[in-house]
């Protein structure tokens, strides 16, 4: 481990008295990461910890996956563009020409590509600004417990409560409905519907309905197909635009390329980010159909919309996509996920506990207040990285990357009981 | 040139074809690029362009530099940690050290540092938050032709009328004063205080000021120290967080690292991204005083704030401010390019214009509507990358990477007198 | 009827060419009023009319009270205060004496009186403030198909939709929630405490929450008492203010003064207006509890708080409060009109109606389009005044003065039900 | 006095034990006032008041005038229209008539005409709809200590901070520009322009200008002809609608019936309310262009657009405007009060106090802090009513009735004399 012997000055002491007191994860995991690969990452203290984060789902093909590690280092020997905002760059094509080849043109998806700025956020305030443009409405439709980013504009269609009280200003222009499910007595199709075809309802005819079909930060609450087809109908219905916040339930997460796939369901724009970089470089995009692009030039711009890095991995990333093979092996990795979860909820009765979530994308999700977050410190401690989700941190989450194999899983499954026992205090 | 003849297909068709009309460079600097050095591009017809235009600002350190190149490539080969959210990293620790050691320490600025998602926008929304929060109020004053980012919250503080429509909501919170010499007849400190304290002025009181120390966007116009003392005073006295968006201005862009020094004010909150990354990867921090630290963890955060390979760059490129000989440099440069300016002015009178700016942030303002987009066009043409700035693009803009040599600036100077020869037709 | 042949001129050309196109119930009932008289008036053709429309709910008393009369003349001849802002005057200290002397104690209610401005809407805009100021939060909770007026506070918790569009802004700080039954599939006080319970349902802790217990408006919906204790209960637990705004169906328009009395719910602010002035004069009173009135003097203000007139008949009003006689006489016209109405909507089921309201405010709701506003239309012609509700106009409303006899009531029954048949073809 | 004696019992402990801290006026004045006319009161105690407040600007035309009252007396006694919304009344055509035949018609004023409902902050919100309703943006601009009223629409574009802070939401869509002479360096008709024509001032195009020609409420600030003429220009020259808010300085109060005629300029939209109603009734009027007349019926509203008292007398005062003698004698008794201001302000060097204000809305603004008030307070004593004006209520006020006769007068500035000796002490 050369790194660390380098620089074996980096201790958690750097971070506490320089960094602001907003630093977050480097208190849930309280110690200094040096190397990583795959689902695997050590410390300084060469102590190995299984990835059941990923990065919040940005690193979905592991870490420093060999393919684009080479391409990369390549690139960066050649002297080829690093920075280039949107110029056209070889990189840049050669995406964009794969993207379609590989993505969108075999799921009849006839979207332009736009870069809004490297981060999830970005891309959400660029489809809300569109969504805007395109039907001259101001009002975007979201769903409780929905996570959307931190700016401005994607807060105020973001639910957790905490996070939009940082916002420091009211915030308006949307409106939160009934995520699918949310209130056991509330259909939450037929009363969005009522609110939108009665003209005294007080809720102004939306611009754009955001949706993430399984809400990453807020419980893993996955929705229905049917749901999310009803929303989509509904949305047809009254001439707003469909927008699907895929960043974290997107790039393979729920076993399809896009979340939505399943459902069948075809969103007016589509946002990524997180994994679509492929290497864990920031990266987004927002997608849409033909005939919603309509911006003019430079009407949505930022500075690090060419990180060429990125770009090179995210082009070698879209491999995975090329056959149906990957899809499969995620699916058959999500299936023992459900299994494990399954008996671990049906096992200990006294976790009180429910199974959230699809794909590589589930949670338990806990009665008892804080103890998710327990379980999670707890297999910190035996070398596993995992968080929680949900209004009151009620869901611990399992978010390995795509490409952990059989025994990474196992192994984790492993600490993740034996880390439950311990807070439950069962010997 | 192995890689363009690697990757042959890529042609501004598939940018056409492919990606939204909104993107915009890829239109003035209508050519696909593949290599960079220093103050110098090349695209796919092997043809070389002088760079006077930097990233937007964002190449300071020129294109690819040599040993952040090697760091990277080092640092990637190993397997180091890529991305890391704001967990603690080698990487990350190592850049808060010398950032505290080379930056801050030396000019005494006891800044606590944030990591706010690694574009500029978001580091200016986190400064927003954070002046709300700590003053509990809403309001925040800019300035008449500010550019401080397009997402929502910075989006409500930019001058530029076609950005914010953009928005398609109005924007709210904010208000927009005379910056120092916007107009003839008004004496813009003597305005703000008098809207300030008198309580029937229908301006409510600031939560924080954010100003450009030179006008990146709006026209390169560069506030005078005494002004940007007077806002200081200002601020001050009624109790409002000054806030200096460095993002463009700063990293060295007029001379100094941060763009106040001269003018000898301290901020309470600072925005940096663009060339603190050091090679073009998307990297941005926000600074402010010890006792506004006052952040919940988590607050507000982001997928991208730990853009490690970002941190690698930014931590040697540091290595440019241990002593003042950069700078020093830079200074000289800076001369050159003024001298250059009030030549041209002077010798051209029929181009009807004044010069603009500060360091190696210089621009020429042109009376007639066009010209200077036609210049960039003719210099572009002639092998020079170079852009317009300006509510109506009327500013020819000055931006090369600082560490540019004589030389470079020369044929860069010779260009654009050929230029603007051709356009104003002068034999 | 010497003022018709005095001033022989006015026809309704003099309100085409001079009036706004923005008037609307001279289009309705299309003609030149002159006199009126308990639950009658005339038109300048000595038409006679049944009014069941009472000034929108501002006429309970009738026109032209004798004994209001009267007083008014006296207060007048003896150049008593007009106007007085909100000066201390004899006939303001009267009222205030009287009212809680009459109303107040002994319904055990311990308001302050607070005269916000003489219309609706300024009641609803005092209350809106004190709740904010209260409470710190700026969100007001509202219901699908409210109405509280149409000044901008009052509009952004109206639930119209072309009101709304009316404002020419977005319409913030409100959320609209379903009323008690609105949406079948929606158990309303059950969603709404799990919106407010749930730190991620992106609602943010609410000021206030206003209802009308009967929604006069938005089609004659009258909440059962469960609900309104429900909503009570919701208030408490969560520290929210509740006002009712019993502008349209207080002052015994629904059987008792405060319409909220049945459900047996102590409000934190009630709205009064229309009838509270007793002779159809403006006045609008706030009321709240002691421990609410944090105002700052002057805090909320406006030019005609001290409308004396209103005062001088408003306090000969109470007289119908003080004993039970009145109220009881308005509960047998109440169980008359709702007999009235199920036996109209039995006899006619070609008319696809169902019956609405509660007291001597109800109407019936047509599934048909147009086909109420025709019976209001056909009605007038036939001389009774009628006006429809709801957002699309589906339901005719019956609003007769309260102290409308039987005989009265029994001529109006007649003339809407020859006019039903008129629209329905009946023979 | 039978009134007093036949209620002997309204002391001024009534007040304080039923009516909200709000109350104001009544804490100014303690007395409970019962009979008034012309330019005086009584209250109970018998005492007289000379009035220079005039119900700050409602009683134009003095308490319960003559011809007025034996109007409104017969009107009543007829049994004729009280409360009819906006149905066609007699009374209504009547004042329709008579205000175009003797005001607009005379003025070259095609205006139409709207009831807003019956309070200035009821106009001033009507003319906001419609001017965003014609441009379709959403930008009011209004200036510095400008006050237009207390609903959330009016409160946005007034200037007073403790009135907005009373809002209880951050006001918005709205900007505040310097007022004629607000800023000594600064020309606010050159910012202006400025902040119009670039487009980079990040102030979004107004849908409309409002401005009252004297400030009534925010210092007795009365703009030049000159500053009036070229707001007018610059609203034609941007087409943005100008709206002149003549609420306290029209009718009569600067000596034409609209305070804008003397600058020969001719608003799109003007607001009256206070001295329309002529005896102090509930009555404001929003007047507009044709071309600008396109309201939807009933797309703004209110139950107490038809108050038919408030029509009679304001029929009967449009007689004063029927031939230039009132406003002769209007601008007489201004001379006096000129005359007398100048004097004051020139004898009493020690109460460093400079004139304002044009007609009879004139004022003294002093200096020292509280001063303003000590005087209104010691005049109270002598028997005059008076009140202050401007942010920190540093201006006496002189707003008597304009049918006031010399003597009145003349009485009234010995007793301001006396008071302000008092006041300052000097013997």
């Amino acid at each position: 481990m050369t790194i660390t012997s380098e620089v074996p000055k980096v201790k958690m002491e750097t971070f506490n008295q320089y960094e602001s007191e907003v630093r977050s994860y480097s208190r849930s995991f309280p110690t200094v990461f040096t190397k990583a690969k795959g689902y695997k990452l050590w410390d300084t203290d060469e102590k190995e910890y299984i990835d059941f984060f990923a990065g919040a789902g940005t690193l979905n093909y592991g870490h420093n996956n060999d393919a684009m590690k080479t391409l990369l280092i390549d690139y960066i020997e050649k002297d080829s563009i690093t920075h280039s905002l949107d110029m056209a760059t070889v990189a840049r094509g050669t995406f964009l020409q794969k993207f379609n080849d590989i993505i969108l043109q075999p799921r009849n998806l006839d979207y332009k590509v736009m870069f809004p700025g490297p981060t999830g956020t970005n891309a959400v305030e660029s489809a809300l600004k569109l969504a805007r443009k395109k039907t001259g409405r101001t009002t975007i439709m979201s769903f409780t417990n929905a996570f959307h980013g931190m700016t401005i504009g994607s807060l105020s269609i973001t639910g957790n409560e905490s996070k939009r009280k940082g916002a420091g200003i009211p915030l308006a222009h949307s409106i939160s409905m009934p995520f699918d499910q949310y209130n056991a007595k509330t259909d939450s199709l037929s009363l969005i519907e009522s609110y939108l075809e009665n003209g005294g309802s007080g809720i102004d005819l939306p611009a754009g309905i955001i949706v993430e079909t399984v809400q990453g930060e807020g419980g893993i609450n996955a929705a229905s197909d049917e749901w999310l087809k009803g929303i989509e109908k509904i949305a047809k219905k009254f001439g707003i635009l469909l927008i699907v916040d895929d960043i974290q339930a997107g790039c393979g997460r729920t076993g399809t390329f896009f979340s939505f796939e399943r459902a069948g369901i075809e969103p007016d724009i589509v946002c990524l980010s997180k994994s679509i970089g492929g290497y864990g470089l920031p990266m987004a995009l927002t997608l849409f159909k033909k005939e919603l692009d309509i911006w003019e030039p430079g009407e949505h711009n930022g500075t690090f919309r060419g990180n060429n890095l990125a770009f090179v991995a995210a082009t070698e990333a879209l491999s995975y996509w090329e056959t149906d093979t990957f899809a499969k092996e995620v699916e058959e990795k999500a299936d023992l996920l459900s299994e494990f979860i399954r008996t671990l909820v049906k096992k200990y009765p006294e976790l009180k506990a429910e199974p959230r979530g699809r794909g590589l994308m589930q949670g338990v999700a806990c009665q008892e207040e804080g103890i998710a977050e327990k379980i999670c410190h707890a297999a910190f401690e035996r070398g596993l990285l995992m968080e929680t989700s949900g209004p009151k941190d009620e869901v611990f989450k399992f978010l390995p990357p795509l490409i952990i194999d059989k025994a990474g899983l196992q192994k984790g499954f492993q600490i993740i009981e034996d880390s439950l026992k311990t807070v439950l205090k069962i010997n």
